[in-house]
């Protein structure tokens, strides 16, 4: 066991603040991590606000880690002392069902052990990336490829697989129009995989406020979802819609702009149920579809596809003692594109 | 021109009533048929009854057409006189979109010209096949095989291509587990095909009254939706949900029972939005999708694809002054499994 440093949400709507928790011993196959940045994803407010129900508390958030290797267990084959490695949205799974077999593990059937806000197979809780240390299953830890700098890497391992698994699940790629629904976190870096995969890439987002940040990422179009001409303009356009909003929204009128069997895939999570018209999806053989995350494989992949294109996250660096103000601003919409804490200062 | 018999909704809601149309002259690509049988599609009712917005009327209602043709255009090469022919759901489309050149003419982006209540290319209204004569172009009518008698095959021109198309498109075959939602005019045919497909198949329906029948269909298992049992014993269950009911749903309940990337495939038309929780599709990337008929090439193939398995729908002969009391026992869920008019009693 060991004693770090880490910030957490000590109750429910609670601000975060700096305490210590508890790592375990650095067990057979996992490596210890001395964590260098951590992303802050929107689903850790939504988590450390109780957005979705039953919080651990206190709950250190935190699933888009990057760090560097400092001891191994015995067992470990992946890594040595010294790697570059993340960590993303989980920490482990029951490695024995069909999805774990099939390198689904976010899709684990006895449900995927999160990085944070979960139980560990020992019952105890798990805590996250904002912290200066982690102990990880080897198989659960990705190598970082060195031409990602560590800052702009950390963002990846949520907000990079979410948009990548997706995007290749429903064959984005040359010669296939895709729109990226939202430009926040998800939405940036939804853009920048799309367009480095190929395809003709428009972003939908409410207003035109960051149509220059979009077109210097990689989009080839950016339409404000606000103005009703772009519902006329852009109907039976896309083969793909990658939402990334978590606001409600109206299901109809995206459907329409997607051509014969194109797909409204959902990475975004709003709490409430949304309403659809089935003629909406009968018309045309479209989906109405979701994703989680990525596996641990496809998470390695896309790192390496994110080398290869040389795409990190747009980032704010901030320092721990700004993760709450942070919050509010991302709930606000107002990060281009995603804080990420630098480790260092908690 | 020629006047011919047939049954017609005067106004909304107004019950059927025996009446006379004009049928086209016979073009240079079109066939005359003589109406051996129609069936009787639930979109018949809401139709004939305005559910579905501006109804033109009178309205004569029929996309379930089997008859002979009896008299062929000077241009026409498919058919000769007195070959066996079906019409469907439609009778004609823009032919250049890229839709119709792909076959897929039900999703014509012009949108197609339907059986009845339409408008053809000069703006006059359609008729359907409660009639004793149709006139359609060659492209727009396809052959019933030898093997399959006209009554049966009737209802194969919509509810069996209705379901015939999603099972083929959504990969329903030995090893997959496919459910039918709803046991009537469309799910007894889903259940038919989905079995000589090679699938496992389960029928959901809201009782098991008609247990014995879908198991003497084809049906391998037969649970009934008004059992909470059913929902927690078939979790996670299956490849495919073809879901042909226009009721209410719980969208969510059912979506849980799919696999990972397990598709709940709508071919029934709720006349209500449904409400959905994206996270039912986000976990397991599951898909809500939904189709509509299907092309003609693919309409020709399900033909032979019944005939060669021996399947034609389960139908009730009716005299055409037992259509009002038909559609009342239709909308009683009373019919087993199609009402099929002899349309020599017009």
């Amino acid at each position: 066991m060991a004693t770090v440093p880490a910030y957490a949400a000590p109750a429910a709507k609670a601000p975060l603040e700096r305490t210590t928790i508890e790592r375990r011993p650095v067990g057979e196959f996992d490596v210890l991590i001395d964590i260098k940045f951590a992303g802050i994803c929107h689903s850790d407010i939504h988590q450390a606000r109780d957005g979705w129900g039953e919080g651990i508390f206190p709950m250190v958030p935190g699933h888009e880690i990057a760090g560097i290797v400092t001891e191994v267990g015995s067992g470990v084959t992946k890594f040595a002392v010294g790697d570059r490695v993340g960590v993303g949205c989980m920490v482990d799974s029951c490695r024995t069902c069909e999805n774990c077999l099939a390198g689904l593990e976010q899709y684990c059937l006895a449900g995927n052990i999160p990085t944070y806000n979960g139980r560990d197979k020992n019952g105890d809780p798990t805590y996250g990336g904002y912290s200066t240390h982690i102990v990880v299953d080897e198989k659960y830890t990705v190598r970082i490829p060195d031409g990602l700098s560590l800052d702009i890497a950390a963002p990846l391992l949520c907000a990079g697989i979410t948009t990548y698994s997706p995007l290749r699940h429903w064959n984005v790629g040359p010669g296939k129009k895709v729109a990226v629904l939202g430009m926040g976190g998800l939405g940036h870096m939804g853009v920048k995989i799309a367009h480095a995969l190929g395809a003709e890439v428009t972003v939908l987002s409410q207003s035109l406020r960051k149509k220059d940040d979009g077109l210097r990422l990689g989009a080839d179009h950016y339409y404000a979802t606000s103005d009703p001409k772009t519902f006329e303009e852009l109907r039976g356009t896309f083969d793909v819609i990658l939402s990334t909003v978590s606001a409600p929204l109206n299901l109809d009128a995206y459907l329409a702009l997607l051509r014969t069997d194109g797909a409204f895939v959902n990475v975004g999570a709003p709490e409430d149920p949304v309403s659809v018209n089935l003629f909406s999806v009968i018309g045309g053989r479209k989906t109405l579809a979701g994703s989680g995350i990525g596996g641990i494989r496809e998470t390695q992949e896309m790192l390496e596809f994110c080398a290869e294109h040389g795409l990190g996250a747009e980032i704010e660096l901030i320092e721990a003692s700004q993760i709450n103000e942070a919050y509010e601003r991302v709930l606000d919409s107002d990060v281009r594109y995603r804080f990420v804490i630098d480790t260092a200062t908690i």
